[in-house]
């Protein structure tokens, strides 16, 4: 149940309004182990959804396969790839009871100990493409403040690590890799988003391109929703994975890796979510409608069994009756609308009388007073329109948010009114750092369609690229 | 590709046969993590067969909900329940760089990290029942040889945590997962098992019962396949699981955990495999089918066209083409009688002219010759056929390696044969200890319709049950 202190305002403290709507509406939980998280089925249940959604399409359409790579990875591994290590070396976690001769680390991200096995199962062209992806946890010892699904010590994802004959098709999968999470955010969470390719600072450690879906939040700070990696012969070389080409030659593989994780979750709270709680996009789960019978003494009997009627037939939308006699059903809206539940029917005596039933949209929470005949073809359209109007009204938003501009005076004061900005920029580490130094801002991406035409708004070096800035989830 | 030499025969050496199976079939491999091991597709896809299988009945029939809690559980909490920490300490990997007071375990089961959260949840006897299930990895650091599926220190599987208002409640529900278990052991992997209680010395750490689905192995070992535990209130004490009933009088929850995990697979391998290799019960694959066409000179094309026509007419069957013109049909034969492919097709120049094919079930490696228009009606009855055989052979050889003995002298006698044993035991745990230095078996399970009239085959003990002993995997 909701606690009886009232909701913070998202517009007020969009901080404190995630925290208080992720815990009250049951989606996770701060665990007895500091920086991790407890998700709790509410949100695991969103999870599910997003997990048989794109398991199916890449099974289906790019014949990716499934397997499970060790939890603990040998440090010796780590070290091979030295960008990587760099990368990743600050944020590991260390086995101490260890038999082994190196210390071993949690998995981070898994390309050491995966390539180490694909050295041993590549030998020829025909081996080729290597297609796998695992789902699992993964631990990263962060520092800073625990956000639930933003920023905790373990997270949930999926990574797929490929393997190809030539540059050509590992960077034509990892675009196309990318187009399917871009496909996954829009439609299946309602949320727009930018793709692109990361700047050289914020490129993934070992990898040559790292391109990005990146979601603009309501309060302009940009959540990365996935990337996709071209990762060149680097880690092929450091593992050893050759083949045999059609002629007989030696070769090095082209690989690349993408993956996206629970922060997904996040993203979907923080986009939709209202003063009232969570919106959820009705794709994520199963229970789509939630059914209210309004007791008025003495009529309670016909409405119940009217109610109880009316989540029979509704079945298929994984309707369910809430009929708990200790709530009002003020309290009831209340905490249906805090969790989220995309549609609620209300009926009381008078809708008897009328033949009629109420249904309440949670994203609009607009009433609609329907014959009951009428209920199962208005529930069909209602499904049918709230992703729309949801990624809509998210477009919308996210527009309203972008300003460009050209010069360093632009950027600051713009910067400063919390916007999220579009500015020419030369991609440069040393420009990216001092940027970040002054204004807290880093670069998101480099839209794909950006041509190399304007110039540097930081040191004034032509050939810049129009890159988005933002402060970061 | 399968290698040159001839895999070990089963019955020769099945611990050499089941490793050779593993690796060549594609179904494993020893990672570069010591102890370790990398699931590989083949494997990987039987487990989510498991998954989604046990997944939907929970859901469906028993309203258990899936969550996910921290992979890192503090050190104080693994105190807190006496026996459970004596049982599960020796196993532990510790975490070296943590900033927390206290040692951080990779998890080696969840009680303890589950039950805190349980404890924040439950209030009112309104809160109950609480079915929560976990699909996660587990590691314990167990000393001895790795055996890929059997043995390893980490490893996937479910656990079930539920919290009911009553005893009765609680062991009701512990033996319907049980039940569950068996059913899913039996329907879905072909695999007979005994049900039943564990003594005293074979049960979990910190449970009051333990129950426990059992398989014998074609070597006569007993392969634990899931196991159930009413867990009484003793974690609920340590960890302040408490509600209030119905007449508000605070109550201690009732609990039970159930588990089962990866080494399912490890027991289909063994249990069905045969001298050619893997034999999969076909419900665990999406692939039932392989086409292989015998190419002759001068009617490949022709011979080629038509299992095409073939493969795409038993698409249903996930039926692929083994087209690759480098290898005999021969060797194809061979390659997926190795990774167990349900059924086989041939077709070849002389079947076109007969217009007939050829079918080979994987189980029993025999040839049917076919009208080709009798196909599919054949496939459909043969893929209902093949799991009833399965079980029933699996069956056959289990009761075959049986014994039932009375005294210390047959015990000792058919134990150096390498029966399965079945025994009047006193179940104290001082007995089984010096049973299993002296004869390297433990108690495997108590049947439950075993009655208290025997007399112990070793102390003597009066209203001893009958007890099944065996050496286990």
């Amino acid at each position: 149940m909701s606690e009886d202190k009232a909701l913070t305002k998202k517009s007020e403290n969009i901080t404190d309004w995630y925290n208080e709507v992720v815990q009250r509406a049951e989606l996770a939980d701060y665990a007895a182990t500091r920086g991790f998280m407890v998700i709790r089925p509410r949100a695991y249940e969103m999870w599910e959804h997003i997990q048989s959604d794109f398991d199916h399409t890449i099974k289906t359409k790019y014949k990716v396969k499934n397997a499970y790579f060790p939890l603990l990875i040998p440090e010796s591994f780590f070290k091979k790839e030295q960008e990587h290590a760099k990368g990743f070396s600050p944020e590991v976690a260390w086995i101490a009871n260890t038999d082994e001769q190196n210390r071993l680390a949690i998995r981070p991200t898994s390309e050491t100990i995966i390539y180490d096995s694909y050295s041993k199962w590549i030998r020829s062209w025909r081996d080729l493409p290597l297609r796998i992806n695992q789902w699992c946890n993964i631990v990263r010892w962060e520092i800073g403040i625990t956000r639930l699904f933003l920023r905790t010590k373990e997270f949930l994802w999926q990574e797929g690590h490929c393997v190809y004959a030539n540059e050509k098709e590992a960077r034509k999968e990892a675009l196309q890799y990318l187009k399917e999470y871009a496909k996954l955010a829009e439609n299946l969470l309602c949320i727009p988003v930018i793709c692109g390719e990361k700047t050289q600072a914020e490129r993934f450690a070992g990898a040559v391109n790292t391109y990005t879906i990146e979601a603009i939040m309501p309060d302009a700070k940009s959540l990365q929703m996935g990337t996709s990696h071209y990762l060149g012969t680097g880690f092929a070389k450091s593992f050893g994975i050759e083949f045999l080409d059609q002629e007989g030659k030696k070769q090095l593989g082209h690989q690349i890796s993408w993956g996206f994780s629970t922060r997904l979750i996040g993203a979907v709270i923080l986009m939709h979510g209202d003063d009232k709680g969570l919106v959820t996009p009705h794709a994520l789960t199963e229970t789509k409608i939630v059914i209210i019978p309004i007791l008025i003494k003495g009529r309670e009997e016909q409405v119940l069994n009217e109610a109880k009627e009316l989540e029979k037939s509704l079945k298929s939308f994984g309707a369910f009756l809430d009929a708990r006699e200790q709530y009002t059903p003020g309290a009831k809206f209340s905490e249906w609308e805090l969790k989220g539940i995309p549609i609620r029917i209300e009926i009381g005596p008078k809708d008897l009388e009328n033949k009629q039933v109420v249904l309440v949209r949670r994203d609009t929470l607009q009433k609609q007073f329907l014959p009951r005949k009428e209920l199962k073809e208005t529930i069909k359209k209602e499904l049918k329109q709230m992703p729309i109007d949801m990624y809509n009204k998210a477009k919308n938003l996210q527009e309203s948010l972008i300003t460009k501009v050209e010069t360093k005076e632009q950027f600051f004061a713009e910067s400063k009114q919390g916007r999220y900005l579009f500015v020419p920029f030369c991609g440069l580490p040393n420009c990216e750092a001092e940027i970040k130094e002054k204004t807290g801002l880093s670069s998101r991406c480099v839209p794909f369609d950006s041509k190399p035409n304007g110039k540097c708004f930081w040191c004034g070096k032509e050939k810049a690229k129009y890159t988005y800035f933002a402060k970061s989830y």
